[in-house]
């Protein structure tokens, strides 16, 4: 079986290859009457388009999108939508020669194994240039997001690139806009710049992790007890190319506490119920509690290295692989749009679900209603 | 909505709370013809069981397991299969001063404000007790798997649980049966015994990590992209109660690697490919290499604790609060064969599923099919 | 693959042989806060119950129903319900001769080629006795409709059976509750009692034609173009044992029809658009009109009977079968509450579905929003 | 919700408006290896084009299929498959009076008020234009099965047109692709022709009945109970716009038969059992017997007429509706190649999920397994 569909009540299917004519995603269960067009969603393509630093791939993709169904004039219909980015810098001549060889650490030979068969040009289906289809998707669901809850914000950031990692005390979300890493720490991007420049000059790649942090969410989403919040946002992460962990506010540390440290106390504020920490990362029980939602994953290294490295091939010979290309030494930084796009698809799929079977009614606490 | 099933092709839905009559699981998809009794079940849930240990809660719940449907003269007729485990010990009067009041960290508070209402006894549905349904599952999942892959061995054991962690050099997995931690290290039981006692007494709780090891699983398994082996495993994970983080291989390390470092390296051996290292956990985009699948997961420590922690209760008043009752020290023990439940029915849905789609054929590797 | 759930977001997987210990419905995705008990629920299953009259099979089932989560003080908390009935009349010795033998027009040997095994004692899982399981969780789905739709009614009545017809001149739905018949005209109930005596001791039986109105549904229900209201509404039908043909508003007839006279002209009403006709039994498109609807199907006759017909049994043997045992003349009687019950279920779904996308808000017609 | 998505492991998602730049289906679930290209799908596509005679719309679209991933080399990878077809003869002005207006018995005013919104040119999304999309999904479910089972053969045609009905006695399979109604006599076709002449004439319209048979489907396909062979074939036809009516095998007829003469008696053949009727149309409980499956179906006239209706527009006005443009008198005879696309779409479907659960094995009537 074959599952390209993510998501339960707002869904998107993508489809396509690296190298074929084109890729895309079609989306479902989309509220009618939300405004959307071409240039809101091309707003998100272009944080993760490649080419834009010379920290990412020179490949030269516009990743121009195309809405082909589910809007009219100039808003929703609740019908499907497809969202199409043709493929135009398609060097195949440059992957010619990984046709029959395997790269270590790549998908490359379980492909063959599943499948007998694949496009093996730039990593077809496996190429993380999927992700550009997620990001379209995760626009659409960010327009309906708009809609329903203006109050909430994603936010996707780095916090360690190899070596280099964030220092805490001087988170800043505002800086994450203005460096190729998508940093939160403005200070600090002259010093990753010139680590992965050196990554790069090594014939190496490196791998990252990032956090993403979900800003005013209302209470009440999740469902217990197998599409809880937590666990869609881990599976949401953990489909993404690479990725090979997944954290949800304190992560692996949980391991380390004890119940008396990790208790997240609560008092009564005027707008609802305060915590006076997030150990949970705004989760519990899997769901919401309507503090911030912390999700961090980590990303392995490109697998695509020009450093030799020893491996078989189709024919079971035993030979040594080099991939030449254009790849990226940190895949990790432009998975920072991606990941904030799935974020976005499972608040929006949770607060679908939550209006189904609750009417998005909370229960009281006192005689207020909070979120 | 409401999600209580787990699985794609292989599917069990849980229902029943802590206090209730009884609690349960229904099966679905199973293969025809395998044989499978009451006497089989009963073993897996026995080491799930409370109070086989000091260090575990010391209520007395047998478990016992009926199979309602499902299973003729002995063996599964592919119809779907009702497991009902019937609640014996449901002391209710221990938890009558939980029902207004919110304990922290605790999903009482969101199941209030998502629902209006919940079953406050025992935690009701977010009781981890909802586990031995999911054991009861995994059970048929194993008696599946060892009629399709005899040579399939699916492992759970504890690797850190607060401040100790297990010496890697040290591991042991025939020593996992033999210790109430289900520790691959028989030495440091001794030491670990002690710690969770000074926990104990300090009317404290405190955290595990977990790591769960399947040797012997078929390469190709996995539906690439968002139905890979390792979202899969990692949904199944992080829908375990108090779980907040799931590694696979290098995990959350991965973030600090460099490709040279991290890539696998591939020989041709006689029975097939083999791999020189295994940063990967035995999953590359998302499908089985063949190799040991290594999934690790972090538990937060119990909430409900005897020591006071501030909160407010559903009238809006704050409070303090301590849970009185019998508590697991660390719930992240008997979270072991939970583990090992979900990685059995992840495993089975994916050969079903990939079963479905190639036939169970692999592609060739020189002029040999492996797996 | 085994499928034993039915709905999207109100969904059911039912369980249970005819001859094992119990049977019953895992019923996910109810809103919280509902009233429900076991007596709610029972006054539907009595009214399927056999044993009811002369005209119905003498197996005594009592059919009680047993709440074993799910509900808390009364109302629904939101997770999972389940439903148990046990199996109390099971008198195995009248089946042993068809363990091996195929009764033609029966799931016996399709069950054997497909599974290889299959419980035989009663049809086992083929048996109609599912239905029970079916009409408790469709008592849930009404009892939810019930708190969210006040106004919609569901009413099943049996249309035809074998030569005898309702006159539709004489339909009255007040009568269908007053006779063992479900029929809508009184006065006709003699002369199908008279009819189906003749039938039974000709060892015999007979089919049936049953339909379903339901009134009050709001406009707007229905997810083009794969969930239409009425793809729904022929699944839920169709998949009742026996059921062989499923119409909607004008049915098979529409073949003859021409567009002038199929046309369901459209007045201005002051509670919103009015219709001249129900040609369409109040779909179209997919989605509900806000009129009647009208759901027919056919049920064909009971294949065990006690006249010898022609068969082979597992050993390739050719054989005759006679069908002993106590077996309905005419199963279409009891498939009415079956198929009110189906009907409620997919009403229920298709409402939280419609919630989920569109908040429940219709399109204005003039100033007005209507449904 | 939107439900967009049809089939359980073989499935694919439509999208597109009547009048908008694209429309197509994404496939997913194929089996690799297969042969395909789009010389292949369009073939299916050349069958249900219009304009291809005078009895269908003079619309000309080309509908030219493009495979825009999922195929490489010209086999398919296991992938999703992008089929899309672009729109070319778009004409919106002819559609510009009924952007307001509601056509009685179209969907029109159902979209409206689920809505609020909807793309009225050509009906949008409600158009019976996006079953173009299905029969691309329907050619690659055709291209599986003539890999996975070659002797299968699927047939679709006209059994009744308004006054005009097939004579069985005449039913001739051969001839359904030598006439534009797809009529299985050729003696008929003048006499259809020159009914439906006069239908045109008069600017009417009129319903139809087809019917598609299934030879040589292997027994053992079909997931009881809730997706019965049946259950999903009878939701594929309904799912078909225009479609009010399913039945399998004798259909509403079962109503008025006796058990004795339903039965379809069964002895033994060299190459299984054989049965001497098929009343059940090839399907048993819900799962295959191995016999011809036979589905009928009707479909309402088309609504789209230019004798005035009386309506009312979405200002609330009463109005009387002419529809111009360019509509089938019709719309029966161009739904028969899509009801044969989803009878294939379906019996892979099942295939597939039948190869999941029992590895395609079938029980043996006396030494031999048969199917």
């Amino acid at each position: 079986m074959s599952f390209n569909t993510f998501g339960r009540l707002f869904r998107f299917t993508t489809w396509g290859e690296s190298h074929g004519p084109a890729l895309g995603a079609t989306v479902d269960g989309v509220p009618p009457g939300v405004p959307l067009d071409e240039a809101y969603i091309q707003r998100f393509l272009n944080r993760r388009r490649p080419g834009t630093s010379k920290h990412t791939t020179q490949r030269r993709e516009p990743d121009q999108v195309r809405i082909l169904s589910g809007v009219f004039e100039g808003v929703t219909t609740g019908t499907s939508i497809q969202l199409m980015i043709e493929n135009t810098d398609q060097r195949s001549k440059d992957y010619g020669d990984i046709a029959t060889s395997f790269r270590p650490g790549h998908a490359d030979i379980t492909y063959h194994l599943k499948y007998g068969v694949r496009d093996y040009r730039g990593g077809g289906r496996s190429s993380a240039r999927e992700t550009a289809a997620r990001v379209a998707a995760g626009a659409v669901a960010q327009a309906v997001l708009g809609a329903l809850v203006p109050q909430l914000r994603i936010t996707g950031y780095m916090v360690q690139m190899g070596e280099m990692r964030l220092d805490r005390a001087r988170l800043d979300l505002s800086a994450v806009d203005s460096n190729p890493f998508f940093l939160p720490d403005a200070e600090a991007v002259e010093a990753w710049s010139d680590y992965l420049d050196g990554i790069r000059k090594d014939q190496n790649s490196v791998g990252a992790a990032l956090e993403v942090c979900v800003q005013g969410c209302p209470p009440g989403l999740g469902a217990p007890v197998y599409a809880k919040l937590d666990t869609d946002l881990a599976a949401a992460m953990m489909s993404i190319n690479a990725v090979k962990a997944v954290e949800i506010g304190e992560g692996m540390a949980s391991a380390a506490l004890t119940g008396v440290a990790n208790a997240d106390e609560i008092r009564m504020g005027e707008a609802g119920p305060e915590y006076l920490s997030n150990h949970a990362g705004g989760i519990l029980g899997g769901i919401s509690t309507g503090q911030d939602i912390v999700v961090r994953f980590a990303i392995k290294p490109t697998s695509s290295i020009t450093t030799p490295r020893r491996s078989i091939n189709a024919r079971g010979e035993e030979i040594e692989v080099i991939t030449k290309g254009r790849h990226d030494p940190c895949v990790g930084i432009r998975a920072v749009p991606v990941a904030e796009a799935m974020a976005a698809c499972v608040i929006l799929d949770h607060l679908l679900m939550d209006r189904a079977q609750t009417g998005g009614v909370r229960g009281k606490i006192g005689n207020g209603q909070f979120g």
